[in-house]
């Protein structure tokens, strides 16, 4: 890892809180107290009891996101519990209010039991436009977000539909760049978790004919007996050519490998198994599965990893969820689905000037202040085409970026 | 009400949340995001991992609350439900962070059931320091208060132990006033909901011999068939002289009143029949039991309302829950007791200049920088004292107040 353990506890120990709150309304006398709250809150309070919907109208709901974890699949780390997830929750927070101006707050919970943390999700549905179902371990982490596709707002894992955009979004420029069509080749996905099922999933959506997928175990199909009831149902819809054993034998033969396995490894000799032309996203973190180098000389043509730190081609989840959120919330959405996740990713791919894309430029610069809201704007109208916004309208791409001039100078740095 | 309607509509409609997040830490490029996300919150996971209570070193649970509320019993309103509490939490939110420069965080829930709030409450423990049940209904909100005493955080009821704490510190200074003892005064409170039972409850701890108190059918005691477990329970330590009847009984020959009731009235020529230096705190929202005019035509020494708009002698609870949670959450405390209660009220009380005490000013200004930091101080030292800190030292008098600095100019007003 490349950054210092002591400068890292440094600055958590001096920011306390990556995020905070901070008062939109002046008090400064009894006038103004009697207007933002008792008794002014009264008159929103009755509008709303009349209708819900204005709730959007007169509060904070439409701009609040929240990201509940249970901390039992956190960055790589596995099951460390709620209060050491609360960090990771906290980073996550900030980045959601970096690029989307979104109040995210962090909700690290005290049980691991499915059904307790989808009623949690439900109880605490009124204040939230939205939530993100964060680092919690597969397969309960579907159950979960299956579950609540019923409630009023929007609830999505980034691990599964914040993946599965990003991927499709390198994906999609990097058969531009070697010249392959997605109806026409074979993906391995190696890992069967939360996000390599979402991946697979939207693969299949969009068209990709053979999807391997793997687990610790091997292969996902009728001869795996170590399967789990998503990496069942999803065995039906994948390995077409019904293949056994491990990576070896499902790597051979394909076009695009996608590792998304906490520990998994991506031999060099395998590589040159692959079809010519061969695209490589090692997505583990924070260790991928094979470094750039290795995957260079083995011969990939196309190389990406998850992490931010990564010399080129990095494709993190920040890519889609500060826009697809922020697109969401403005759109005041009911739910979310397929084809907005890859309005999302689409969105993502053109934000590439096409004469400069190549091998190693795949995705725009990660600080472009532009992807975030383009992906807004696309996720916004997707979600009005598919029936799934309260307000159907395209939202102005203006966000307040009053704590940006005001703060920008006073944040910490290291 | 004085407060006009759509001013307060357009206030809220301008504002869409009365708190937002901000961000404490600049992400201006790639190293930056490794050190606060991934990689870098890896390295404070651990330590929490490791040992709980470092979680108050590297991250915001030690400066955030959580306002939970089903809207149940809200403002005066009832049981409005939990989308149109929203505004109302927000406004608490608001003023927690203007006085106390706390991260609360409005949570209006979608369930009425005590076990489930509860739960809700035990589940979102590792990421607050402290949890205000507010605006549930009593005796509901008494049981969830009760049953939360055994977690790792302090849980209060800002109706319940707010409103004591008060009373007490409002009572307090006007007794010196009126030359009387809180060992020889007679005292009456009207209502038993969630407020009355917890006045009755911090007056009896403090020494006051007598304490009768009425529900919307009489008197407490055994010839009322209309009481509530909580109720029936404060029966047993109340109403020393078994009286029966109604407010006209209960009133004759009292030495102060106090009106919690929501839709009670105090009859002018009930004060008539009360000791001399008659005292009345007449503290129903938004509409008190009586005004301060006709209090004062029947003779009445002293006239206290909680309403802020009030002609003199305001006394909200807000003069207490910013300084109370500040404190708490400085020495990182466990949980409250009535003696950190006591030592909250007599931080106000003695904030007023002993020379400038008299029947129209019992209380400090409600707009001093003062009091917060003076009632957290002695809430911390007491904390300390009740063997309830986890952090054994008292705190700097110092807070952060950047936002006010930066956002003093940018914020709504009307």
């Amino acid at each position: 890892m490349s950054v210092d353990r002591q400068k890292a506890l440094e600055l958590h120990r001096r920011a306390r809180g990556k995020v905070k709150t901070y008062p939109t309304i002046n008090i400064r006398n009894e006038d103004d107290l009697a207007i933002a709250y008792a008794q002014g809150s009264i008159y929103p309070a009755l509008e709303i009891q009349e209708d819900h919907d204005r709730i959007y109208e007169y509060t904070g709901r439409g701009n609040r996101l929240a990201i509940i974890s249970d901390g039992t699949a956190v960055l790589g780390m596995g099951n460390i519990g709620p209060h050491a997830a609360l960090p990771v929750m906290e980073g996550k927070s900030l980045l959601f209010k970096n690029f989307g101006d979104i109040s995210a707050i962090p909700m690290c919970i005290e049980t691991h039991k499915t059904d307790e943390i989808i009623e949690f999700a439900r109880h605490i549905a009124p204040s939230f436009g939205a939530i993100d179902i964060e680092d919690i371990s597969s397969p309960a982490t579907f159950d979960i977000v299956k579950a609540l596709q019923s409630i009023e707002i929007p609830v999505f894992s980034d691990d599964q539909q914040g993946t599965a955009a990003v991927v499709l979004a390198a994906l999609t420029n990097a058969l531009t760049v070697v010249g392959k069509k997605t109806t026409e080749i074979k993906v391995v996905i190696q890992g069967a978790g939360a996000a390599g099922i979402a991946v697979a999933d939207i693969l299949l959506y969009v068209g990709v004919p053979n999807v391997i997928v793997l687990n610790s175990k091997g292969i996902l199909g009728a001869n795996n007996p170590f399967m789990n009831h998503i990496q069942q149902d999803l065995s039906k819809r994948t390995n077409p050519e019904n293949l056994r054993g491990g990576l070896e034998e499902a790597i051979k033969g394909s076009d695009v490998y996608v590792g998304l396995s906490s520990r998994g490894t991506l031999p060099p000799s395998f590589i040159k198994t692959m079809n010519k032309s061969s695209i490589i996203f090692a997505l583990s973190m924070p260790t991928p599965e094979i470094t750039c180098e290795e995957a260079e000389a083995a011969g990939a043509s196309i190389i990406a990893m998850g992490l931010t730190t990564a010399a080129y081609n990095a494709m993190p989840n920040l890519y889609i969820y500060p826009g697809l959120v922020r697109g969401l919330l403005d759109v005041r959405a009911t739910g979310l689905n397929k084809n907005i996740l890859i309005a999302a990713a689409q969105a993502v791919a053109s934000e590439v000037d096409k004469r400069r894309m190549n091998e190693r430029h795949l995705l725009p610069d990660l600080f472009s202040d532009e992807t975030a809201p383009r992906v807004a704007e696309a996720v916004a109208q997707a979600a009005i085409t598919e029936g799934l916004a309260r307000k159907p309208v395209p939202p102005k791409k203006i966000y307040d970026d009053t704590w940006q001039r005001l703060f920008g100078g006073y944040l910490l740095r290291m």
